[in-house]
C-alpha cells in the first residue's frame, strides 16, 4: 500500500464477497455487514418504470434541489430579471439547456418557428428574408461549443461580498454546442456594400432589443444558431434563432433574432448607453466594452456546496476567455500565499468554459479558496481591489475580479473578501 | 453575384427597410410586403412569462414531436424494452439527456445516492465499498465525450429493411460528456492481484445485469459516471453511477452500477452467452463481440425527415467507430455509383459520435442516399450484403451495414434496401 494510498482512506475495506460496515471508519476493517451491501435492497424487489414512460426525460426525483434560482429583490419584475445557473451542482464543461441562466427583458418570447422571419438589410446588394427552413437549407451549417456570460455577473459584488454562492456570484454564465450558419456565409449571401461598416441587431420579442456590432466582429466569428446541445433552442434561450457574438457579453448574443441591418455607423442605442457601459470614478464612462475577460471561479467548495468531510477532497472550478483560449488556472487555499496550478480536464476549446480540479486534504484549517485564470494572450485575472483601483465602484458590468470563499472550521463556506 | 449565389436561390429579397413577399419566388423581388415583417407580431405586443418560471426548463411547445419513441410489438414488455433517440431531429454531436434512448431489463430503477454503494472485490489486496460522497472526493475526477450504442442498434435490419426512419433503425445510440473517475484508478486503490484477469460488472436494479470485462480494457478507458452532459446521470442511465466501456456494447455499460468483483476468468453469464453472441450460419455462435465496427447514418434526408423543397438542401448524418477516430465519412445520391466525401464538422474525438454534411442540389429525381464510414484503422464500413455473407441472417446484434434511404420525386423518403 503506497503513502499516496495510505493518505487517501477513501472507501471502507469489506468482507472478501460478503459485507462492509457503514460505521467502519475510512479504510478500516468492518466489523458488522453493511446492509446496504448484503440485503437485497427496495428497488432492486421490484419493476421500474418502462421505457417511454418519460418521453422527454427528467432529472431524477433525488435532485430536486438542482435547479434555477432568482433573487426577488434584484430586479423590480420577473419579466425583466435574471435566474442563475446552479454551478455548484455541475461538472464538466456542458451545461444541460434545462439549466442555463436565464436574462430577459420583457419575459419569453413563444414564437413559433414558422412564422419566424430573420430580415438582412441596409448596406447590402440584396435585401432578404430568410424563413427558418431556408436557414436550414443553406450551406455552410456549423457546430460550435461557446460560453455565454452576462456583462452583469458578478455586477453586485464591485462593492464587496455579497450574494453567497457561486450559482448567484458566477451563476450568468453557460456553454453549450450551438448548431447553424456562420454569420458570414449570410451576409456575403446579401452582398454587404463597401461602406457597410456596422450590423445593427434586433430581437423579436417585446423588448426589441438592439445593439450594433462591428462588421469585423461578424464576418470574423459570429453564428445565427438555432440548436444547442443537439436539440431546438430553449424559448429562453431565442427560439427559434439567435445571435452567436462567441466572446463578448451576452447581452448582445440577441435572442429570437429578426433583423439585421447593416450600416456605416453604430446606432448608440439603449442597451450601449444609458446600459451595459461602465461608469468611471471620474464620471465618465467606458463605452463598446465588448469583450468577456478571462474569469474563473471555484465552483466547489462553495458555499452551496461544502467540504463533505475532513480528508481528501476534490476542489473544482471553471475558467473561460472572452479572449481566447486558457492556458492555466491557479488556485489557492490560503489566500494567495501559495498557488498551485490546477490540473485542467477535458476539452480545452477557445471561448468555451474549461474545468478544472485540484485535490487537496484538509485537515480542518480555515481556508480561503481563490483561483485565477491566465488565456492565451497572457493576461492574468486580476484581484477585485486591482480592478477597482482602474474602474472605481460605479460599475455593475464585468467584474471579473478573483472569487474568495472562506471554508471555516466547522465546514460553513462564505463569501467574502480579502484585501 | 457568385455562380453559387445564383445557384443557391435562398432567401427572398426584400424591399429596403421595409418589407418582402413570403409569396415571392426564391431571390426574387417581392411585390406584396411580408406581414411577418411589416407588421407588429403577437408575441412582440405581450411580456412573456418571467424567469425562473421553469426552475428546470423544458422543450418549446412547438417541439412536443422532438421524443423518444417505443415500438410497441418489438418487445412483451415496457420494463424490457427499448425507446429510441430522435436522430432525425437532433443536429451536432452532444445528444440532450432527456433524448437519449433507453434500454432497460427491469425498468427505470429509482435509487436513493445516499444508499447507493459500490463494492469492489475478489482478487484484489484491499476489498472496498464506496459510498457516493466517497467517490466524490475519490482523486483523478475526469470528463469524456463518448457515444453508447447499443449491440442490437439496426438489429431489425439483418433480414431487410424493417422500420422506416433513423430513430428506428439506428436510433439506440447516444453521445454525452461523462463525468467520473477512471475505473483504473479504483481498481489500483483496491490493488488487483496478479491472477486477477477479469471483472465482472454487476447492476443493481432488479435485473442485475452482468458482464465479464477482461482487466486491459477496465485499465485501458473504462470509467465509473456519475453525470453526463453535466448534471447527474439520469435515472434511466443508471442513476446515481454507471459504468462506461468506451466503443464497446452498451449491454456492458452497466447501469446502477453496485458491484465490481476481480476474477481469473470469464463468467459466462447469460448476458454473454445466450444473449449478446451472433448464431452464425453454421450453427457457431461469435462471443465476446463487444467492440462496435465504424457505422454511419443519414439523418436528414430520412423517412421521418423529407427534403423540404427542391433546390438546395443539406445532407446531414453522424459516424462513430468503437475502434478510435473516424476519419472520412463518404456520401452518395445514386446508390453508391458516385461518392464524395461529407464535411464533417465540430469536435472529432475517438470513440464519440462525429457529424457530417453534405450540400446538395435536388431537381425532383429520384435518390438513392446512403453514407460510409471510414475509421482511423483504415476499417470502411460494409454494405448488409457484405455483411450477410460472412455472418449469414441470425444474428440480431452489430449490424453496422450501410444504410440507404429512397426519397421519390414527391419527397416522400423511405427505408429500402439494394444489392
Amino acid at each position: 500500500m503506497g503513502s499516496e494510498d495510505r493518505k487517501l482512506r477513501l472507501g471502507r475495506r469489506g468482507f472478501l464477497g460478503a459485507a462492509a460496515s457503514v460505521l467502519a471508519a475510512a479504510g478500516a476493517r468492518a466489523d458488522a455487514p453493511d446492509p446496504a451491501i448484503t440485503e437485497v435492497q427496495e428497488w432492486a424487489r421490484v419493476l421500474g418504470d418502462g421505457v417511454a414512460t418519460r418521453p422527454y426525460g427528467k432529472p431524477s426525483q433525488f435532485e430536486k434541489h438542482v435547479v434555477r434560482r432568482d433573487v426577488e429583490w434584484l430586479t423590480a419584475s420577473r419579466e425583466s430579471s435574471v435566474s442563475f445557473t446552479p454551478l455548484h451542482e455541475l461538472d464538466g464543461i456542458i451545461t444541460p439547456n434545462g439549466l442555463c441562466f436565464e436574462r430577459h427583458h420583457a419575459g419569453i418570447a413563444e414564437i413559433g418557428p414558422q412564422k419566424h422571419r430573420l430580415m438582412v438589410h441596409g448596406l447590402v446588394e440584396r435585401p432578404m428574408v430568410f424563413t427558418m427552413a431556408e436557414l436550414r437549407r443553406f450551406p455552410g451549417r456549423t457546430n460550435r461549443i461557446y460560453f455565454l456570460e452576462c456583462a452583469a455577473n458578478s455586477g453586485m459584488e464591485w462593492r464587496g461580498a455579497q450574494l453567497n454562492g457561486c450559482q448567484f456570484t458566477h451563476g450568468m454564465v453557460h456553454n453549450v454546442m450551438y448548431t447553424g450558419l456562420p454569420l458570414k456565409a449570410l451576409l456575403d449571401h446579401c452582398g454587404v456594400r463597401t461602406n457597410g461598416k456596422w450590423l445593427l441587431v434586433e430581437g423579436g420579442d417585446a423588448s426589441l432589443m438592439t445593439r450594433s456590432i462591428p462588421l469585423d466582429k461578424a464576418m470574423k466569428d459570429c453564428m445565427v444558431a438555432w440548436a444547442m446541445n443537439g436539440e431546438a433552442l430553449r424559448p429562453e434561450q431565442g427560439y427559434p434563432l439567435r445571435l452567436l457574438v462567441p466572446g463578448w457579453e451576452g447581452n448582445m448574443w440577441i435572442k429570437w433574432l429578426r433583423r439585421i441591418e447593416i450600416g456605416d455607423q453604430p446606432w448608440h442605442q439603449r442597451e450601449e448607453t444609458s446600459k451595459y457601459t461602465d461608469l468611471l470614478a471620474d464620471g465618465r464612462a467606458r463605452r463598446f466594452t465588448w469583450i468577456m475577460d478571462a474569469k474563473s471561479v471555484v465552483t466547489s467548495p462553495s458555499p452551496q456546496a461544502p467540504p463533505a468531510a475532513k480528508g481528501p477532497n476534490v476542489l473544482s472550478g471553471l475558467a473561460w476567455s472572452g479572449r481566447g483560449t486558457i492556458k492555466r488556472v491557479d488556485v489557492t487555499l490560503d489566500g494567495g500565499r501559495n498557488w498551485r496550478p490546477a490540473r485542467i480536464d477535458g476539452p480545452v476549446l477557445p471561448l468555451s468554459l474549461v474545468r478544472f480540479y485540484a485535490e487537496f486534504d484538509w485537515s480542518g484549517q480555515e481556508l480561503l479558496i481563490q483561483s485565477r485564470a491566465i488565456d492565451e494572450t497572457g493576461y492574468v485575472q486580476p484581484t477585485k481591489g486591482e480592478l477597482r483601483q482602474v474602474r472605481g465602484v460605479n460599475s455593475i458590468y464585468h467584474n471579473n475580479g478573483i472569487q474568495t470563499w472562506l471554508v471555516r472550521a466547522d465546514g460553513q463556506t462564505e463569501n467574502v473578501e480579502i484585501s
